[in-house]
């Protein structure tokens, strides 16, 4: 894969209840968590629901970090998606882990990009010859 | 592991790059691929970029759509997680590669939900002995 980015799916598990549906508080900590990582905040959107739970995405400059929560369960999915060498995304996963109070926390990283196998086949048109991160939203 | 979502990775390769630049487009597609996918579209964010490129988010009832281009290339990053059974996030994803006329999709999914291992041990103290989907951001 010609990689452009790092995605974290985070579980974070046996949080505290409170936190997870406080929607406030959790805009105020992704946005914080997205500056810890070192990247650079545009835009946030979030959402309570009734009786309980929480959406909400921080658009950065370098990609995205979302949450949804689950008070119930103690509960949050979190992502988090970054491109550039410049940003830290497993800075942001402590640092939520910790906020939240989460006892337990399961991580799967990936690489997003273009898959080799097609990237190999653009490039041998030319086109990705001399392809670098340089995109705009990519610092 | 108790699942509470289902995340699609996509990597949408080869698509038309006037499409990838055209933030106005692109939100309209993408809250249409939640509806596409029997989804409630609640929140957008989108922001573009010099010299190019998209991120968006669409904030939904049941999780969320986002999407980061790079037209330099081609290629967009789509995630589509859902929750709840009346949501097919498989549409949205064969939408949306129609709409960005992409030659090559690649499509990586997993669930998301509390590791069973987790599950298991707050099940022993009775907390999740009843559990099924029914938080209110999983409808």
């Amino acid at each position: 894969m010609k990689a452009l980015g790092i995605h974290l799916l985070i579980e974070l598990c046996s949080c505290n209840r409170q936190k997870l549906d406080d929607m406030g508080y959790l805009e105020r900590i992704m946005a914080q968590a997205a500056e810890v990582a070192g990247a650079t905040v545009l835009k946030t959107a979030f959402q309570n629901f009734n009786p309980q739970g929480v959406s909400g995405v921080v658009v950065i400059a370098e990609s995205h970090l979302t949450i949804h929560t689950w008070p119930e369960y103690g509960y949050a999915a979190i992502d988090i998606f970054t491109c550039g060498s410049r940003v830290d995304p497993w800075k942001a996963a402590v640092y939520l882990r910790q906020e939240l109070e989460a006892v337990d926390m399961q991580v799967r990283d990936f690489q997003r990009g273009i898959p080799w196998e097609i990237t190999d086949a653009v490039t041998s048109h030319g086109a990705l010859e001399h392809a670098s991160c340089g995109g705009a939203n990519c610092q």
